[in-house]
């Protein structure tokens, strides 16, 4: 039987400014992605948010990003490898403290944001970052771009890489993603959103923007819940899924 | 035979900043206090001072403060105990992540700066400390102000506690320091403060300011290494207490 | 004719975070409180902000606080006169940066949240914030708790100074705001609210919390506008003032 | 008769941390470039360096950053022209207000590190740096790289410009600097530097790196004094270019 992962960031919010609906989205998702400080997040939201996962069974990872909390982690910083390696041991080991006190075991490290994106195309800076998630959690997983060079580093360096797929956007025919800023880089029609999303969980295809199919690997779907909107494609995708015949559950 | 530890403050230095003579002081040392970010310390320097202890056969320690960069964490600020309790134990967490990496044990947490001496006094505020130390690492030993609500509160929440001393500092009946503002505040002779805490560590007694006898419980001894000068005291205080015939160890 | 101004916080977004309805809240105040970069706001922000004002003829203030985004400069910080002194200065004088763009005085400047606290009742913390504003803009005025320590250092260091009163909160015999924590610290009921605020601008007095009037200067009225139930008081205030034949302006 | 002005940064401590022998440097130098708090210098440091400037007659200049501390500005950032616009523009501001308060005027704005590079072959981002600089000091001038996109765009946006050469770094045939990390981008004899550098001044001329002469307008040079070999070349390049006849002086 075929199984997926619906994975969300989370824990966004900082003092006292709040982002995100987390407690809604609990019951449709399968692993949340944890803000540490860095990009967004602070030590209260931490706790709270890895008590959240406990209540609700849903496996917590680890989303280290660029120190850069007034961009929100999503403008590109020229870090070396050495500087992103103790950046995310840093950030994951901060909430690995968190974990600890709900005597949960840390799931998985998704890079976020500009960091991500760049890692997925950056082999020295992506190694940096697994070798930072090897450092301060050896036995968890990294979750990156399905077939990018976060994968490669990950599997190189040792450890266990999960492949994200996202509903909401357009495939070029290598595998990346279309440019945001490309014409036609999102999926608007909710619906086929949903059958390529299905697609790519039993078939492990997807039709790229040349209009041929590629291979693609699809253990977890990032979805989003930040306003009320993401939250109920959230559930429709969760729902369509298990109608399919896919089970649910985190990796 | 009587034994104690000198403990340090060290990796301070952040971004292109540097303080401290780090690497000349550790053959002085038995234990060090690393910082964590917060008031000083990032993850670059926190993984270069884990691989120092580790290199000196140094015990390594947390150095938590609070998030005031700006004022090195020494401005009183008036945060709950519940902030208190997860900003140490997400410092925590982080520097474990670099204590995993070198194979070392955390061996104790001493609270920085303000955030130290405002818990000394306070019995909330070292209970969510002591509880954010236990979150993070249950197994670790609390090292606060000898005889302080510290002590207490880290006894009370289940977790090991050592008695810290300062060999430069006057002390007052109850046992706490005499106010740095205060004339007489500072032992100024160097042989005066060797003295004293030879007598601290072998008798369990120091004099006061008023000039009777205190009894006072030495585990460990808090040195400088930020400059020559203190560099230099610091090594005449651990050969006098070796003439003494007191052993230098980590607690 | 009695005159006053309706004053509010504003500009408090950052970054990808957002507080506050500010644009709603524009055609009901008179005079604007523009948070500063150090615990709220941020240059994006703060542009954005100062357009709002020109645009809708609102008097621009700056509104500086301490360097603590975590608590939102809610958090008592034991900083130094001198460092008050400057950190107001440096924030007041980026503000003037977007006022002159806009073609606008700088109105006044209102210190925030812990600052204004504690300089309310701290007479050389409120006269380390009048030399910042002195420093960086002479010719504004200094709005402050009415009555406190910050209206005499502001007279003291040659400022002009106006007197800020609460709808919302109960008054001590001595003129000091009932705290936060003690019970009838607010007014609840939103009419006898009004009415109290109409009593101290038209006769300048107000029933204190042991029932005996007290005097009280009321140049300027706090309202709020991060809810919409906030915002329908404000605008019921200005109504009240305006149908009591109170004329609602910048001071 | 030939004249040319010597810069320094500095003003680049924070909170407890020391960068540079500012006060050492004074006598040598005809224009200082001031951190203003994003990635270097905080508002203490800010009223000290003013007062410094005021007391050695030395021009006072601007030296905005990115946000980023721990990396002292010299990381790429990915900002929108808009951003730099406006974090230039509040430095500038924040500046000011320590600049009124010594009573001197503004002297240069020179954006500091990965911005600046950034900045000198980016016409949009240029050009976003300088209308922050008129947004916030109309009258003052631009100093940036000789030849480059920044001057281009001051001129553009209708702010002087000032041209900056290095004694120290080797050009391209284009009158770009050879980029750090490429051989032969540093001249390192001491020599060879001050005679390029009085060549430059008096001839408007410089040998590039592949031996042709290329045409160079130098109004400012670049200098150091961060340690003492750095504050001994300064002494050196002013007396070598005083013997030369040039008259050293702010422009």
């Amino acid at each position: 039987m075929a199984t997926v992962d619906l994975n969300c960031d989370l824990g966004e919010s900082f003092g006292a400014y709040t982002i995100g609906m987390d407690a809604s989205l609990m019951p449709y998702i399968t692993s949340a992605n944890v803000a540490c400080g860095y990009h967004a997040g602070d030590a209260i939201v931490m706790e709270k948010t890895a008590r959240l996962c406990k209540e609700n069974n849903v496996a917590i990872g680890a989303h280290p990003g660029f120190p850069d909390l007034q961009g929100f982690g999503r403008r590109n910083l020229a870090v070396t490898p050495a500087e992103a390696k103790v950046y995310v041991q840093y950030q994951v080991g901060a909430l690995l403290a968190f974990c600890r006190e709900q005597g949960l075991t840390l799931h998985h490290v998704k890079p976020h944001g500009a960091l991500y994106n760049m890692a997925a195309k950056d082999y020295a800076l992506a190694e940096g970052i697994c070798l930072g998630i090897k450092a301060a959690a050896p036995d968890t997983v990294m979750l990156g771009l399905s077939g990018s060079e976060m994968i490669k580093a990950a599997e190189a360096v040792g450890l266990k890489a999960a492949n994200e797929v996202f509903a909401d956007r357009a495939y070029q025919p290598d595998g990346t993603l279309v440019p945001r800023k490309q014409p036609g880089a999102m999926i608007e029609d909710e619906d086929e959103a949903i059958a390529r999303v299905i697609r790519m969980v039993k078939e492990g295809k997807v039709k790229a923007n040349d209009g041929t199919d590629i291979s693609i690997k699809a253990d977890s779907i990032c979805v989003h819940g930040d306003n009320p909107k993401a939250l109920d494609f959230t559930s429709r995708i969760r729902k369509a899924l298990e109608d399919a015949g896919v089970e649910v559950k985190s990796f």
